[in-house]
């Protein structure tokens, strides 16, 4: 460059519509457990109930913005978020690294917090910091939500902007029942999946509904063998497709290194077959199928002897456990410098997470693998046009906010569900659940296999 | 909480005033390379240049909006912004993750890159990605500037919010003769500091003058013996007050530990004491005095290695060299979840950068330090009012932008400087400085004690 380009005297003035400081605060938040229809899903600590807890955060600014947010609805979620949602008024929606502070000063510790395998378990730890995080997201969602609103920006481009117009999801496979026990519980027509045969037919319906073109299997239900013997029905069926199966830390290393060693031409990675990072170490050392967790680390306290010991090779983010899309963008840094993959993880949720988890996939340059999503399951929405899967991918939206509407008719009629129960739904206990079936049930103790 | 909060019918009508995307979009971008008088300070390497190179970024958006960025400016720097600013146009400057995309596409290798460790290697490794984004950064901050502008939401706020109002700087301390050699060369009234009695009379002034309460001594000028004095008369002088010492590797691991030894007792940290994320380890294992660096983890690949092996306890980020604002950011993400401290470098900068390193160091709750700062070095300047220090600190700006306004008259001075040099000052290189005074001065080898 020989030279200065132009040197136009161009005017600093600001020709577009500064944003009136004033506008961006908050002046209300409002706080709605609901509880959500949830099909008979079948996992190695018991069954999903037929309805499980959500809240769903509104954060309403000076200016009458409405934004919202999504998160666990479990009452130990609900003593956080009281808090929270009764400091917030008077802060700016886009102090959002002012939100942990909030936090910490004003949400104490939850009660029946346990760092043991329980119900729990299938979210990792349960540490104080990690439910608070969780919490945290749905209000950092609602507040990105309102600051997009006001400023006529979509959430993407609030963290920097996309860098893809679509992102790719992954079927979600089940095994389940057709039903759940007892009267006056949600219906669905999928029919059950116990065996290859059923997981294969539950397989093509996704595939030719939504175009999924990856699949993964919830495991951990039945012995081993059943389990490989339904993967490699799938890739039969779905020849050169990524498949991926996840028994949810069911199984020994002896157990996990059989497996990997018996389907490690197919699968994509293997997820979360031995439970605790030591254990995964051992079965990373043992096998080149890569590892991929939503268990072991899903915290940044836990990054550090994960990924000192191999432990995973694929970190499966859940923005609501690691404190919202900022810190989901954070967690994608660490993975990139550290060379380790990185993918998203779905729990029972409704379209303000996945609005939510759509845009900030959209954002980050290392998404390594398609997402998954339990969201084809849930029949329930509190949003006024859901999402629809083509190809396997949701578009990303570029209207401002999250660029979805809450269906205010849905919103009460799913929390008049969660004030007329009796208490049994309201903290999801997979458990509980299979012990309606089978009364003498009690939470597998680890390794299963 | 037992029921629901308050279920107002607010519209979620936005009162605010969107953002016209179009006005967002670049239409021009001004690239103006510069010469800034520069002080005889001297390092390991040899003395500044009495000039020395940078780049003023501008980036003009549809609505006439200016953002102002700067970066370094040699040569190497400039070819690969020429291209860069040439694709920028039709770009929105909210797209700051597509600027590492498009850097990549646009900017081929600079010319002249080596991995050794020559003039450079006062900025650690000089690869060609680190070169590109190092550029980026300038680009980053400018569109980051006119994002603001637009919105009329200041720098640290796109960043998330700032978590503080008031950034602490430390003194910089340098050895230093009191003129450059030759005429017509810039002149200063510091005078000369080649002894302990120097380094505490410059210490004394910056104290008295901008309220400084932690200092750093550039070392690796003279013996080891005689910077260990002047440390240790900077103590007798400020008792109690941080202090730090930074030889810019020119030391062997035998030499670091007996600095270390001899000056644990009144060392804040140890900067640099050994060349290489190798020796550096060493030293660290041996020393229980913290080791910080901004020259063997400058870029994210050298993490890896240097928190493996302990060789750092605090990164000294430059955002220049880390790609920008939001790299700083999630850099000091990986330094919170590895436990290692943060900080920030400073090189011979004007007051653009010094506004962008004080908006993200607000952002960022790790900040463990004081910050560097060259800037009361520098008599120029490319902003109408310069920055003033107090009690050690710059306040935040809560203005639109960076809240810099850029000075013209004083761009186009600089610029004509830069035009009519030989080109003897347009790439820094402190041993042909040095030369001018000592003609047969060659780059000392590593370690030089
Ligand atoms: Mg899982
Ligand atoms: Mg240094």
């Amino acid at each position: 460059m020989g030279e200065r380009y132009s040197h136009t005297q161009t005017a600093a003035a600001n020709a577009g519509a500064p944003t009136d400081a004033g506008a961006l605060t908050v002046t209300e938040v409002r706080l709605t457990p609901i509880l959500i229809a949830d099909p008979p899903l079948l996992n190695t600590q018991g069954v999903h109930q037929p309805f499980t807890p959500r809240l769903i955060i509104e954060v309403v600014t000076a200016d009458g913005t409405v934004g919202v947010g999504e998160t666990y609805g479990d009452s130990r979620y609900l003593e956080l978020a009281a808090p929270l949602g009764k400091a917030l008024p008077g802060h700016a929606v886009s102090d959002l690294n002012g939100l942990f502070t909030l936090a910490e000063q004003v949400c104490g510790d939850p009660d029946d917090v346990s760092d043991s395998v329980d119900v729990g378990g299938l979210r990792g730890v349960q540490t104080a910091d990690k439910l608070r995080l969780s919490v945290i997201s749905g209000f950092e969602v609602a507040c990105l939500d309102a600051l997009g609103k006001i400023l006529g920006l979509p959430v993407h481009t609030l963290l920097g902007g996309k860098v893809r117009d679509t992102v790719e999801y992954s079927a979600y496979l089940f095994y389940r029942w057709a039903h759940h026990p007892g009267a006056d519980t949600p219906r669905d027509d999928w029919g059950a999946a116990l065996d290859p045969a059923g997981v294969v037919a539950q397989a093509r319906r996704f595939a030719d509904t939504y175009g999924f073109a990856s699949f993964k299997l919830k495991g951990g239900v039945f012995p081993p063998d059943e389990e490989i013997a339904a993967v490699r029905a799938l890739a039969e069926e779905f020849p050169g497709r990524p498949l991926r199966l996840d028994p949810n830390g069911a199984w020994s290393v002896e157990t996990s290194l059989r497996v990997a060693a018996e389907l490690g031409d197919i699968l994509e990675y293997l997820e979360d077959p031995a439970s605790t990072t030591a254990r995964m170490a051992e079965v990373a050392a043992g096998t080149e199928v890569p590892l991929a967790t939503n268990m072991c680390v899903t915290t940044f306290p836990e990054i550090r002897e994960a990924f000192a010991t191999g432990a995973v090779q694929v970190v499966l983010s859940d923005h609501h456990y690691w404190g919202g899309l900022r810190n989901t963008r954070e967690l994608a840094a660490i993975c990139r410098t550290f060379g380790v993959g990185l993918s998203m993880h779905s729990n029972t949720h409704l379209g303000i997470s996945l609005a939510a988890m759509t845009h900030v996939a959209a954002t980050v340059p290392n998404l390594d693998y398609a997402c998954d999503s339990h969201y084809p399951w849930q029949t329930d929405d509190v949003i006024t046009s859901r999402h629809v899967f083509t190809d396997g991918r949701l578009t990303v939206s570029d209207a401002p906010g999250l660029g979805v509407e809450l269906d205010r008719d849905a919103l009460k009629v799913l929390h008049q569900r969660w004030l007329d129960d009796d208490g049994t739904m309201r903290d999801r206990d997979d458990a509980a659940a299979m012990r309606v079936a089978d009364p003498g049930w009690q939470t597998p103790s680890v390794p299963r296999w």
